[in-house]
């Protein structure tokens, strides 16, 4: 069977990320606990001390499992795609601020690249730090950065626009907010520690100085490493296990279908990946005044585990086919498992990686709660557009969810070692 | 050297709380990697799958020391003051709704502690379950309720009212936005994991059904466990370390000023405590412009580990008459830190139990972030007021905060086995 991605709220229970990329962070494991961090990490005391920044004084508590974790900023790929989900998520987007084009674009880059080496390592922000951070490990941070479709007219580079920059399309069950949406810049950070995320956020905030503004801001956040008994399933608002059959780096097409290609276009997105940010506003008050068999029926999965209502396990493949005592069938024709299942959308793959996030409550007590949903593919009209229309003509989920606010962004390769990220473009 | 409480943000480095009341919690231990969750605790294990709510099942991981961690809802005392803090928080105030009453009022306290009850030793919500924490382990859950100067007006006890709940002096430094302060009733959760925080925000949401109305509500964070190698530290979002020389449970007199007595008024306090919530803006901005030695100078103390600039460590007592080269004492007449010192303020005594807080960004690019203080005390008078009545008249660090909104809640004693939270007011 072949791998599925469901975007919107997905009903599909998937694991936990694990292994994929640079990253150090594989769950809660026994790795974990005993403070080490993987094949390609460091533990973060000697990395740490080295610096004077994190350094445990004498006597203290060694640096836990949970700092320590740690995600390499180097390499083919930018970390925060294939990393497990970190438990604390700032999604932020800058605009050029006017007179700014291609060289303050590079320096601020190379700003930004700076600081994501160092933070991601545990050590103080290069360009001024706030020591919110101080004293804890990096705690899983990565800070990944990518280009809107603007960004390319701002700086004279439209002839490196990449064709799956183009806009998405309208949705009829798009509620968008422009002023949330889009944005020449974008910087995604996620950590297991809201300091140390908050720290990089600042940071990247600071560095952006007089060369860009904030366009938005968001927080998410995922359920905390060891809170659950259950490290391969995560939920969301709506209570649903949510990742299920996302691709995993172990799949043989895994890279070609979440990665550009060394060979792709433009040349300087090779090992780049596109990212798609959608707000996504659960109506909780409506979905939970239905019925667990009819919130199951609108997902088409059980909710305690996740399993296909044709039965098995989380993991078993539908049964389509298959109809109850009335002759009705057991997975409604309407229902998002149904909708979302791979043989209707042309193979589409990508990885959905998002935060749940909470903004308080509206005047009238309704949560403005939902999913920060992210996901990534190397060519949005094969991974999230195909899918989306599918769900856009009958999906039972539509009527108790809002997409508010949307994104495409353009995330380059991982920098080399003396690289900053985007080198390849502003300096191609 | 008598225990010192400083309101606003603090310069004073303190402990991460622990041992205190019932909790189950105690920082980042070897018993908390063991599984198991202390002397009064419960390993969820067991818990968990006797309530068949978040039982594992077979092969699965077991339940990790994080999501096994556990707060007793019994007790002299309500959870959530004297426990350790927690990585996630929500504040959520109410007012009863048009037509409720003292009945009504009754019957909501009497959800609230059902579902406290059951929430924080991790099975489902007994109203209807959401779903949302399935899996997790209760993860350090507590939820305390209090309540607000104006419910005994609504509710016709208006001879149960406490002193204690006059209105608090106006502070010069005040920006109160009435509407995100007070309430009639108000609920903390804390939990060390997001979606187990958000299950039970929901839960007492749904509870209050046609009885209450929210009014305002916040969302906080702490540190995560394990992210720090200094577990007896907290850092605020300026960076400082906040929380020394809180008074701890192990202090003889603890229990006296932190908690009504037995024999206090009104009777039906006995064993509760009043609760100060302000939320304090930080202007980062300004702040973050400061040198170091500015930010030292604001508060009296060494940002890296707390020490007084007087010297010594963190613990070390304050030296108060030491002068500089110049003359000048080195802990400034201004500084924070000086300002709050004990024998000013008449010995008063509060636990200071805060989460930071971060909305966003205002449209200027101003993070809108900083502490959702909270401290608790026998008696106000003794406890908040007279030491922001010193910070308002003088503090160096009030140029850098403005408090925006406030709320004063009589937090009553513990329920009994079989009692709810308040039922000595509401059936007395």
């Amino acid at each position: 069977m072949t791998d599925q991605s469901t975007p919107a709220v997905s009903s599909s229970p998937v694991p936990r990320q694990s292994g994929g990329g640079d990253s150090a962070r594989a769950g809660v494991s026994r790795r974990r606990l005993l403070g080490t961090a993987g094949a390609t990490g460091l533990v973060l005391g000697a990395a740490g001390a080295a610096a004077g920044y994190a350094s445990a004084p004498a006597g203290a508590t060694p640096l836990t499992s949970l700092g320590a974790g740690r995600a390499m900023f180097h390499g083919k790929h930018q970390p925060g795609i294939t990393d497990p989900l970190q438990s604390c998520g700032h999604l932020i987007a800058f605009d050029l601020a006017a007179g700014a084009g291609r060289k303050e674009a590079a320096a601020l880059l190379r700003r930004w690249s700076a600081t994501a080496e160092h933070l991601m390592a545990g050590e103080p922000a290069p360009h001024g730090d706030t020591g919110v951070a101080r004293d804890a490990g990096p705690s899983s941070l990565t800070l990944t950065f990518g280009f809107g479709r603007t960004f390319f007219d701002r700086t004279g580079l439209q002839g490196q626009r990449p064709a799956a920059l183009d806009p998405l399309p309208d949705f009829s069950s798009d509620h968008l907010d422009k002023s949330r949406s889009e944005g020449d810049l974008w910087v995604q950070i996620g950590a297991d520690d809201a300091l140390v995320a908050f720290h990089a956020l600042r940071a990247v905030q600071k560095d952006a100085g007089s060369a860009a503004r904030v366009r938005w801001q968001m927080n998410g956040f995922n359920r905390s490493p060891g809170a659950t008994a259950h490290p391969m399933t995560a939920r969301n608002l709506m209570g649903q296990i949510d990742g299920t059959r996302n691709p995993k780096p172990s799949d043989a097409d895994f890279n070609k279908r979440i990665f550009v290609p060394a060979a792709g276009e433009p040349a300087w997105m090779a090992g780049g990946s596109y990212a798609v940010v959608r707000r996504i506003r659960m109506l909780l008050d409506d979905w939970e005044k239905l019925s667990l068999t009819q919130q199951e029926n609108v997902i088409g999965r059980r909710k305690a585990d996740g399993a296909p209502l044709s039965g098995g396990t989380e993991t078993t493949a539908m049964d389509l086919e298959k109809t109850g005592a009335d002759g009705s069938y057991v997975i409604p024709v309407n229902a998002h498992a149904r909708i979302t299942r791979p043989d209707q959308n042309g193979g589409a793959a990508m990885v959905r990686r998002p935060f749940s996030y909470h903004d308080g409550f509206d005047a009238d007590g309704a949560p403005d709660a939902g999913l920060l949903f992210i996901c990534w593919q190397a060519d949005p009209l094969r991974g999230f557009v195909p899918v989306q229309r599918k769900l856009d003509r009958g999906d039972a989920l539509s009527q108790y969810i809002r997409h508010e606010a949307s994104g495409l962004f353009a995330v380059p390769g991982g920098a080399a070692k003396g690289e900053y990220v985007g080198q390849r473009l502003l300096e191609g």
